[in-house]
């Protein structure tokens, strides 16, 4: 017997990313902080913070209790108008943005949020390219989906003109042959500064990057790549745009990841943790350069949802709530005192295990069949049987009860982060046991 | 002295569709039913639904409750697990949706849902080209931006390759020259497989078109074209999409204004009406020509709040008031009782008017400065000083407390469809009045 929900979703549901015919979804019927349970009434850890969205976890009570004041108050205004909600989370998204940061442009998600900073940058330079890295996760609209620099760009081109290809840095499969961090780094760099050349810089508009990649390997950018950037951004009238989708709100223990490196873009993009995705919301931060190329002229772009009165609300609960409860100065403490260690205790103990690297609550487990090649575990965008190897590893750890992120050949280390002690750790090993799957499919020495 | 919430958003809230300096947004902090009002306690009765979003008027009472209720039990899940806010929206959704439309693909709005379309159409049958109307608007994404046929379009170019343009019916301002209704929607067709033919039907994955057209001027297809364009796309093995973003969920007094003239698309469009906007919302209906494509490979798409529980449990909430509450009965009884009588009393009385059209609670008021020559009150896209009798009529308008809907020469009456008979009729009221200061710029004898 199965639930009207199960059977509803199966007739009449279509969802994302998938073929639909073999789906069989749980139904998720409730959830606290880095708990959910389905109907039959299986509780799961999530270490997946659903989509890397829910920050401050499940049904966190000051969030409700703002969606239900503000419902009862007002639920919508038009984006023309007013409203107290939006201000007051403009103000302190703004507040909390580097640099001169100063006005929220706000979206429902975050490919309308890449889609709007492109065009602002593309307007406010007058010119055309945009420069986007291989290993990236835009969005699925027409023009966030050509940004991205995986597989799943593919079935969807030809999309938007006037994107440029570049590689970012990788040291564990580096592009540039490095064999250091910093290596790494300065190469990167002079690749970026080759393609700016090649490409005419008075032709580039825009550099879009992912400030720490996410969902193609959490690609820690080592100290001075961005920078680096953002200086060879200046130096000919560029824009740096910085995804913060994933990266910020808490996931790398900052309010937004380029605070780690003092570097101020001209564009920042947010959604997902901005309120744990409780109300969808995303938005662009801008500062005076793109805000005064607007001043007199208009913006040509909207959409009926911008500056939603209830996902503002969401998200000024969340972000004081955030405030409250010292997030990110916990987030980075979880993350150097007890995933680091932990990992890399994993990776001496599982053959299989290749790299490990993150930040916050933000690690990658990196699964290899050969330390010495580093061939993946699973090929490149592997599916059906070639995916086998990932889809045990991630079944054994949902028969442990911990809800996993997988990605390729990689292991995501994305709880909530509310998530307490106890909890991470008792997931860590689940994910320490589950690694033993892995390991079977190691063929090295 | 002016208020936090003004001063936070002139200081940091960017605003969709404007130049940003000269705004001073009204600040709205309160609604019910069809009135809203603004925090220096002017009281607006609202004509133009928001962004013709709100067609159950603010903070209905079963809406509001069923987001609170929903809040307090889930808040958010990823689009991979299953939910009973989500499956049972699907499961109304799809029950209401003509032909054999049968699954719903949720988004945040409407730009996401047409952006999606268009990808399902291109992959499900293989083709690229997609055929979209002047005077249409779908969307400020770059994939719908494209789609778009106004001049919104004008400052994204070039954006998606593989959009053809055609022409729909207009009878006041006919592209075919035609002197009825139904010569319109025959040389409209002919046009139609005209370019069908010169661009070569194999190349062409999909026509999009809005059932009714709306910002662009509530153009409604006369009888017979709909199922000419379905007869034309079934004849070539081209998919329809009908966008019903503005038109759907009551706006027509139909759930989706296909059916009054018994045409079934290959997909629908919808957002807004759907759940009023309350929570953002958007989606794609499709049926078996499209799933079945998509049964054993995966789509292409998603969005991390694709059937977002909140949103979600409001459209359940919206559609079970509309039911119960007869909406599409009254919303076509007031259009053809009171709205179609008054406004034919308003174009004998106002030399202005030009031409009045519409159904349901969807009506426009096309202003000309001249009845003979139907020259435009203000020309097409008109800004600044050009624009400024309309300005005027709008303020007129406000000065008596309507709020109203304009878009180039024309006034649209918008209202929620929850308003009284009695606040309908003082509206138009308000509206015959302001149209005085429209006839004072006609120059017609
Ligand atoms: C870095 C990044 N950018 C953009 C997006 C797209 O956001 P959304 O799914 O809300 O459109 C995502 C989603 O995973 C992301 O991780
Ligand atoms: C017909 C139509 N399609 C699409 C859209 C875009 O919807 P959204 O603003 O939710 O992206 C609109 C918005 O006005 C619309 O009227």
């Amino acid at each position: 017997m199965t639930s009207q929900a199960f059977q509803d979703d199966r007739a009449h549901v279509f969802h994302s990313w998938s073929a639909q015919r073999a789906l069989a979804p749980a139904v998720v019927v409730g959830g606290e902080g880095a708990w959910f349970w389905t109907e039959d009434d299986t509780r799961y850890l999530d270490f997946s913070s659903q989509l890397v969205n829910l920050n401050m976890g499940h049904q966190h009570p000051r969030v409700v209790a703002a969606i239900q004041e503000q419902a009862a108050a007002l639920c919508t205004v038009a984006p023309s108008f007013g409203n107290a909600a939006r201000s007051e989370a403009a103000r302190l998204i703004a507040d909390l943005a580097p640099g001169d940061l100063s006005h929220v442009f706000f979206t429902n998600g975050g490919t309308e949020a890449n889609e709007h900073a492109v065009r602002m940058a593309r307007l406010a330079t007058g010119r055309h390219k945009i420069l986007a890295a291989y290993r990236s996760y835009h969005g699925a609209t027409t023009g966030s989906i050509t940004l991205t620099g995986d597989p799943r760009r593919w079935p969807n081109e030809p999309a938007m003109p006037g994107v440029v290809r570049f590689f970012g840095p990788y040291p564990y499969r580096s592009p540039f042959h490095a064999e250091s961090e910093a290596q790494e780094s300065e190469r990167a760099l002079a690749h970026l500064d080759e393609v700016f050349t090649l490409e005419g810089p008075q032709t580039i508009a825009a550099v879009i990057l992912e400030t720490v990649v996410g969902t193609n390997g959490i690609l820690v950018p080592p100290d001075g790549y961005l920078a680096g950037v953002r200086e060879l951004c200046d130096r000919h009238g560029v824009l740096l745009i910085c995804d913060e989708v994933m990266s910020g709100f808490g996931r790398c223990g900052e309010w937004f990841a380029v605070d780690r490196w003092n570097v101020a873009p001209d564009l920042i993009t947010f959604a997902k943790g901005v309120n744990s995705g409780y109300v969808p919301l995303g938005g662009v931060v801008l500062g005076p350069r793109v805000y005064e190329t607007f001043a007199e002229r208009a913006y040509p772009g909207g959409l009926t949802y911008s500056g939603h009165p209830l996902a503002c609300a969401a998200a000024v609960a969340t972000i004081n709530a955030m405030k409250d409860e010292g997030i990110n100065e916990r987030v980075r403490r979880l993350g150097e005192e007890v995933v680091r260690p932990r990992l890399a205790k994993l990776q001496e103990r599982h053959p299989s295990v290749g790299d490990v690297r993150g930040l916050g609550l933000f690690w990658a487990i990196e699964l290899v069949k050969d330390r010495a090649t580093r061939e993946m575990l699973v090929p490149y965008n592997a599916a059906g049987e070639a995916a086998k190897p990932m889809l045990e590893v991630a079944a054994a750890c949902k028969a442990q009860g911990v809800w996993p992120f997988t990605h390729f050949n990689r292991l995501h280390v994305v709880p909530p982060c509310v998530t307490t002690e106890k909890d991470l750790s008792n997931g860590l090993d689940v994910i320490d046991d589950a690694l033993d799957v892995a390991d079977r499919y190691y063929t090295g020495s």
